[in-house]
Formats: C-alpha cells, sequence, structure tokens
C-alpha cells in the first residue's frame, strides 16, 4: 500500500511547478534536514520550491546546505501544491485547513504514528527511524542525483532523530541508508561535529552547577540534579539550555531514576524524570499532575524548591522500594 | 589479494581442532568484542577455543556473551593454531616469538595500518573501521550462522572503535554490516546503554571538579581543564577515569584546542590536547617533547604545575596567533 501512495506522490510531485514544503515549530534535526533534501531534490528537478518554519533554526543546525532559504514568512499565493514534513497535524505547523487555498493538494510525508492523515495522500511509514528515511526513499523514486547537498541534509535528519544510531528506532534500514548517504561523498565526521560537538558556554556553566547540585539518593538508584532561578539568571541561560543535562544524572553507574528539578519562580518547580531499565516514571509525573513515558517524563510543582524537592524524592523513594519487593 | 589471503585463513581454521585467540592489553571494546565474536563462531564449528587476554576486562564490556571464557593465564600447551586479534605486534600481547612452539602457525588478523605482519598468514584490512569488520568477513566465509551472542559482539567492536558511527574510519561498508548485525535481533539500545551509559560515580565527580577547574582562554580558542593529585586521592580515582574529559572542553562553542592538566605529583604533570579543525596540536606536544597527531597528542612536563599551566598557555597562545595571521 505505501508503494501505490509512494507513487502518487512522486508523480503529483514530478507533475508540479510550484511546490511549499511546511515543517513543524520548535525545529529539529528530522524535520529541517528532511524538508531541504527534498527542497533541493525538487528544485534539482526544476520546481520551483518554497520552503517554510515559522520559528528559528536551531544553531547546531545552521551549517545545512540550503537553510538560507528557509522562509518565515507563509508564501503567497500558495502553490498548487503543499508538503508537510514530519508534521502529526497541521498544529505542528500552527496552520488551520482554512489558510490553504480550497483546491490546493496537501501533501503528508511523516514517520510518526500520531500521524493524523490530515493530508490528500499521506505517506505515513512508522516503520521510519526519521521522516529523512521517506524522504529518502521518494528522492529514489522522483530518480534525482543524490548530491552532497541533499545527503547531507538527510543524513543529519536520520543522525538527529537515532541519537546517532543508539535509539530503538533504528532499523537495520537505517544503516543501510547511511550507508548509502556516506556513497555521496559528506562529510559525516564533520555533520557529528555540527550537531552534536558545539556545546554553548551557558550551557557548560549550567551543567557545572547541575553537578555542584546533584544530590545521590536511595542508595545510588536516584540521582537528582537542582537548578535555581539564580543559576539561570546569573549565566543568562534560557530554559531550554537546560535539556540533555539530566543524562549526566541518569547514566550514572547504579542509577535507575534521574530528576532535573528547574526552579521558574520561587513557587513553581518543573520537573524532569528519566529512567533506565524498569521504574516507571509516567507513575511519578501523573501522581503529581504531569504525564509522558515510562522512561520519560515531566511535571510542575506549585510550590517552594525545596518543599518540591522533598516530596519528590519521597515519593521515588516509595516507587523504588515497591520495584525491589517485587 | 586479501580474497586469497581470507580463504588461507578459513581454510586453516576450517582443518584446525584447536585454536588459540590473543588479545592486546589495555583491551577495548574492538579487541575483546572481535575475539568473543570469533571464539563463538569457531565453537560453533566444534573447534576448542582458549581466550586469552593479560588484563582486567573493562567494567562497560563485562555484559558480552561468552566474556567469562576469557582466560588470564596463557595456554598450557599452546594449540596447534595461535590467532592475534587487533594486535599490531606482539609487545601488544606483551609476548615474545620465542614463547611459541616452533610449529605453531601464526594468524595475524588487524585494522591498524602500523601492522607488523608478523603471523604466517596476516589479514590487515586498514580501511575497515575495526577489526570486527574483518571478523564480520571471516565469520561469513566460514559459514557460521550469526547468532545474537557473536553479532552483539562484533557490533560492539564496530560500535566502540568508530565511536558510535561518529569518527571518520566509519565507512559505507561498516552500515552495511551494522545493519546486517542487527538483523540477528541483537538488543543495539541495551548495548549502546552497557558501552557508553554507565559512568563511574568517580568519574562524574573528576568531571565535576574539572569543570570548576576550567578556564577559558586566548579569547574563548582554548579551554584548559585541571585535575590535581588531591582530586584523585580524594575520590580514590586511577589516572585512567580522567580519559574522555577534555572532550567537554574540547567541544565549547568557539573553542579551537583543549588541553586536560593532570598532575601526577608536585613535579610531574600529564598533558593531553586535542583540536578541532585546524590546530595542530602535536607540534605543541613535541615542543614539549611528547607526541601524537595533528588532534590528539599529548606531553609530560617535569615542573610544578602552575610553572605547567604557564608555559602551556603561552605555547598555545603564541601558535593561535600564528595561524590566525595565516
Amino acid at each position: 500500500m505505501t508503494n501505490r501512495i509512494a507513487y502518487q506522490m512522486a508523480e503529483e510531485l514530478r507533475k508540479a511547478s510550484k511546490v511549499a514544503l511546511f515543517s513543524h515549530v520548535s525545529p529539529d534535526g528530522d524535520c529541517i534536514g528532511s524538508m531541504l533534501g527534498l527542497g533541493l531534490a525538487l528544485e534539482a528537478l526544476g520546481k520551483e520550491v518554497y520552503m517554510y518554519n515559522s520559528d528559528p533554526i536551531p544553531r547546531n543546525l545552521s551549517f545545512l546546505p540550503g537553510v538560507e532559504k528557509i522562509q518565515t514568512e507563509l508564501p503567497a499565493p500558495f502553490p498548487e501544491i503543499l508538503l508537510f514534513v514530519d508534521c502529526t497535524d497541521l498544529q505542528r505547523v500552527k496552520l488551520e485547513n482554512e489558510v490553504f487555498p480550497a483546491d490546493s493538494l496537501i501533501l503528508n510525508l511523516d514517520h510518526h504514528i500520531s500521524n493524523q492523515n490530515f493530508g490528500h495522500i499521506n505517506w505515513i511509514d512508522s516503520q521510519a527511524s526519521a521522516t529523512g528515511e521517506i524522504v529518502y526513499a521518494l528522492i529514489r523514486l522522483l530518480d534525482v542525483n543524490l548530491t552532497q547537498d541533499i545527503a547531507t541534509n538527510l543524513y543529519t535528519a536520520i543522525l538527529t532523530d537515532t541519537g546517532s544510531f543508539k535509539y530503538s528506532n533504528t532499523t537495520s534500514k537505517t544503516h543501510q541508508i547511511a550507508g548509502e548517504l556516506m556513497d555521496s561523498g559528506i562529510n559525516f565526521a564533520d555533520i557529528h561535529h555540527h550537531v552534536f560537538d558545539r556545546t554553548p558556554q551557558a550551557k557548560l556553566e549550567l551543567l557545572r552547577r547541575g553537578l555542584n547540585q546533584l544530590q545521590i539518593l536511595a542508595q545510588g538508584q536516584f540521582a537528582m540534579m537542582t537548578l535555581h532561578k539564580f543559576d539561570f539568571e546569573e549565566i543568562g541561560a534560557e530554559e531550554s539550555l537546560g535539556e540533555g543535562l539530566i543524562d549526566h544524572a541518569r547514566t550514572l553507574e547504579g542509577v535507575e531514576v534521574a530528576a532535573l528539578m528547574k526552579e521558574v519562580n520561587s513557587s513553581v518547580i518543573r520537573v524532569s524524570l528519566r529512567s533506565n531499565r524498569w521504574f516507571d516514571v509516567n507513575k511519578i509525573a501523573s501522581h503529581f499532575g504531569g504525564g509522558g513515558h515510562k522512561r520519560a517524563a515531566g511535571c510542575t510543582l506549585d510550590m517552594p524548591l525545596e518543599e518540591a524537592q522533598k516530596l519528590l524524592v519521597q515519593k521515588v523513594e516509595e516507587e523504588l522500594a515497591l520495584g525491589r519487593s517485587c
């Protein structure tokens, strides 16, 4: 079935003269890399291509070939074909169906199982590790020469969504495609450097403070990192810079549960939770009115920091004790 | 040519009834994973296999299937076939040729370009990212069923020697093999967790102290991390635990050169150096009587810590200034 849909989508793109591509807010490597890879491929076929993302491009993706072509304004007028990349629904682009001309053909290319099938043609492959894998298949169907620029974008898409081939969404097909992308002569070591190896000083300073405020509890099974409001203020760091810091706590030997407590203000504490092998952090987060998955969840506690820490430690230790008795 | 050698080696192994495998001192994921992968494959062919490594197995590799079979004593008596895995020369096993019976057949399987061809049959492929790639080819030649246990070992070998498909030794063939290994049903996410995600508490404590003693110099281009003798003593950490910490300095945005100064004692300072894109750290290391490569080098300064820091900063700033004027 995917095959028929794939051919249909390729056929529509072949016929088109103008195409607009859309990718989601809070853009990541997969949506930007997939959009650029496909955009450059369509340009190579002589199409007029418009690429849209409403948000700033993350700094670690600013090296991507063609990134300067991405527009933050909607196309005016809309072309006949609107193609959505890596978007589960139109809310991910902060758009409503009514914005588009009634005769628009909406194409929907995604790997999220929760995709809402909002397009006229929906190519959804939840087996793909990244939308970049689907774009790769589409470009092969379109018979476009895989240039270094296209391959760099698709490799980045796959690299970021698989955590460098680490996350469990990676398949043998992912590796096969990565190998074929490498054959186009991309400088993949440089891509890794751009994507992963450029830590802002403010982030390392947050890590330094986080490590100074790291507590190892519950006989080494629970690691809790704390960042105060003044930490962010003194560094001049956005709250989003704290992302990923929790992994330094989670990956400690012997640790099963990790928490990062971010003091938003004197009575609002944002809590991120991670676990490694068996502990259900979603249960903890739900208990405090938040949610997420078994291995990654979050909640917000409306109380002073010390109180929040005490409550969280208590609850985690309780659940750890239950787990151990199973 | 490699083909003829490969068939020869496979033929000798097919004929043998007993084989001893050797891997190098200070073992890493490639030598242990390759030895175990091949050892299990030869056992599957009904051979009696002896696996030798003189050193303790690193903790992050202790999960490898078959690891309990590795012996720290030399085989007595030596079997007819001695196969060396991932060893450039016999010094890497701390052995001399004279130890072996005169009629031993020595097989040499390696991917290091500097390999000394010390065997009777030498299968050296410097294009292979890891010896694990060569073992994979050998196992295919031997027509052994790729079990999960064998695949787990070979995947680990490749994973560690490529830094999770990041280092420039990675090729499209590496990805192709990784994909084929995954098809045997290995739990690769668990392998990543075992290999990379279990930081000893002492290591995180070293990082904490290293970050507290990090200096950003030369307008942000040079990051110098320092660890005192008392840091190691107070934590009870081996010097080797400091490995990798320098990457936190190297990957800082804007940094071109990074140094880690380890105070061995009050007059011996061990210096690790790394660079990102153009700076030749080998030049700095050589200047101080050390050596290495352009992007990774080291030296030892026989003087008090403060003096060593001063000298190093001066020399690095000098070279950075020269570089900038090019």
